[in-house]
């Protein structure tokens, strides 16, 4: 899979991509990360990549241009690729959208600035996607969220495939209470059960355990 | 604002913190943010932070001592830190929680790696707290986002505090399209009103956009 993200800020991406399995993945080859710098797209001496609004108000405006040609130049390397605007606007990223992600061949990220972008950029856009109800300076840590939750479901990314399966959200359900060494922490114990070495009643009461949290968490999720 | 985050890849953190407006709020002093290496808590001598989980299963499950001995060493420094636990049940983020934060006086963030963490760490935390409805490797970059959204509403931190009361979720609305030069770009156009001096009908229209762009959005969302 390829992955193409356009910003003005690529150096943010440095430190995330070269840990854990984002790393895992490009050294792998299943996926193939391309920061694109839209500043070196800007058609001025300065490389001004925004502009004041017309009709007025506070705040700069990503300009159209530097975008599209930056764009031009990733749909020369690959014309399938899926672009992805982020922006407050779009629907709200989830897990679903993340295995639809999964399968693309190519995706092209564009990250706009929290001042807001022209809105012409919106036409270069086959979908547009929110991380969520709040406001980021820019699209970079978004992008970043999309890159890991959807890189993590390509096949073999993940060594353990096992691992997927009994996530939270797979089922519709929150992932169970885990428990680990020590058996009593500062005064807390593991429940009796997971000790007792009885396969069946362990699963049982895990399915119960993952519906309670899910149920209580249904209640108050969407503020 | 001290903010103190937890976790076993610290240096994710680095160039996201070192660009924009997180560096920018630290700068000015606006925000000290301390990145906390749980596996600098660990206690035997190869630093384990996580164990095989009680009752069997895929995956290992971070364990309670090194959190709790990092969160002790938080606490020391101040006793009054809030603490966030990044967990795929808690409270899904939002603008509103991120006013709230930004608030604090001092915010510890706990981030846990998706194979899950010992359940007893979730009575370190004062609220749990989620990204989304989708899976990502580990709470690094759930972290991100919320310092982002929080530290951008600190006052002082962004230049213009004009563009906050602009900006999208302000007023429960999506802002409004934004346009730029050139007037004609590769064939679309910026619309008239934008360029009739007309303030007060300018400012008509961009509610009315707002308002649209919102209902859209409403109908789309929360997939």
């Amino acid at each position: 899979m390829e992955i193409y993200i356009l910003s003005i800020f690529p150096g943010m991406f440095e430190s995330v991509f070269n840990e854990t399995i984002i790393k895992r993945a490009q050294e792998k080859d299943l996926v193939k990360i391309e920061l694109v710098n839209i500043r070196d797209f800007a058609t001025d001496k300065h490389k001004t990549t925004d502009d004041y609004p017309y009709g007025g108000g506070a705040g700069m405006v990503m300009k159209p241009e530097p975008i599209y040609r930056a764009m031009d130049y990733v749909k020369e390397k690959n014309p399938n690729v899926h672009v992805i605007l982020l922006s407050p606007g779009g629907l709200i990223f989830n897990q679903q959208k993340a295995k639809e992600l999964s399968k693309m061949e190519a995706t092209a990220i564009i990250c706009g600035r929290y001042e807001g972008f022209d809105e012409r950029i919106r036409f270069l856009a086959d979908e547009e996607i929110s991380l969520g109800k709040f406001v980021l300076s820019g699209g970079e840590i978004a992008a970043m969220a999309i890159v890991d939750a959807t890189v993590r479901l390509i096949p073999g990314v993940l060594g353990n495939e096992e691992s997927l399966k009994e996530e939270s959200f797979e089922n519709g359900l929150i992932e169970y209470p885990q428990y680990t060494r020590p058996r009593i922490f500062r005064g807390m114990a593991v429940p009796d059960i997971l000790l007792s070495g009885n396969h069946k009643k362990i699963k049982e009461w895990r399915e119960k355990k993952a519906k309670e949290k899910t149920i209580k968490w249904m209640g108050v999720e969407d503020g």
